[in-house]
């Protein structure tokens, strides 16, 4: 069963890519993002009176209604900390920009990179984090550090304003209620595959 | 509540790391995986009785255990399709190679592409992947190709005998029941991000 939000979040994937001028019945919308119609009804009810029976939901309506909802009625941007591979390959994920969100700065430890250029950001020294992140009030932390520092710079991004970690550091952070942390932690999903290939 | 094999995962994140002289407490395996310990104990006992009460697990038959349990005690090639930016990045991760999983085959539809060489893998036109991957017996499949040709792609390597796939594609793919799939959509996780910080 996906949460409500994920649930919003498919339901927009569905409806961005539709043309501005349809309707999309709860069928389809149901059909499309994986979620059973009288949950989509539910869901959507609690925008208020915008569908009308027989005939659904019209798309510009519903996506910006998803829009809003989601927060994506503005532009989010991130600061990213450890330029490695994986955070060089973030840096330039185009997938991001497509959904108004930005990584906007970006720091390392290194000071071999500081100073440097990644698709148009200016790597900043480590050090330079909490200042940066308080002067530009970035909400979004992408966490690409090694294991070992994860929880220190979570701690310095916490205390800076963060209020939401995007984690890829193959470890568990400690964060106050009031931070969101989403995990991406690759290791543990390729775990969970091969145990089920295993068993087979 | 994490399922039965995240927690298994979860477990071995906290032994890999511990000396294997020593044991380990039901509850401070607890602590540290973030799972409650009666959770911990039900869940070591499908191993055989291997603890001992008042002292806890020793380290190194936990491991084993784990390690077997999980797969991880053999080495899972992979093939790779879609050597983009992505693509790219995960083709250098080397937390892959680390836990016993590592990029063996990528591929790409770019011809531009074909034939050079990222981290030693050659890559190979997407053309070719059926045939690599049948010969090579490769079960699991890291797919960072774009939306339009997620479903595609996916049907090739199922009909080659891929068993787990993971998706970095931001579209849902569709595939038979015996194979898993799992998802890192990273545009939905940070849509669940914005979603949080804009209710604040």
């Amino acid at each position: 069963m996906k949460s409500f939000v994920i649930r919003l979040s498919s339901y927009y994937r569905v409806v961005e890519n539709l043309q501005e001028t349809y309707d999309i019945s709860s069928y389809k919308l149901a059909e499309l993002s994986g979620v059973n119609a009288p949950q989509v009804r539910k869901d959507l009810n609690q925008f208020g009176q915008f569908g009308t029976r027989g005939r659904g939901y019209p798309v510009a309506e519903l996506k910006k209604q998803l829009q809003k909802i989601l927060g994506l009625d503005r532009k989010w941007c991130m600061a990213l900390v450890g330029v490695g591979h994986l955070g060089s390959a973030l840096l330039s994920y185009p997938g991001f920009k497509k959904h108004g969100f930005e990584v906007c700065f970006a720091f390392d430890s290194d000071t071999a990179k500081v100073g440097k250029k990644r698709k148009d950001i200016k790597i900043q020294n480590q050090n330079e984090l909490k200042t940066t992140i308080k002067e530009n009030k970035v909400k979004i932390a992408i966490l690409t550090v090694p294991e070992s520092s994860a929880q220190s710079v979570t701690d310095t991004l916490v205390s800076s304003g963060i209020k939401g970690i995007v984690n890829f550091a193959p470890t568990r952070i400690n964060v106050p209620e009031e931070v969101e942390v989403i995990n991406v932690d690759l290791t543990t999903q390729l775990e969970t595959l091969s145990f089920y290939l295993s068993k087979n």
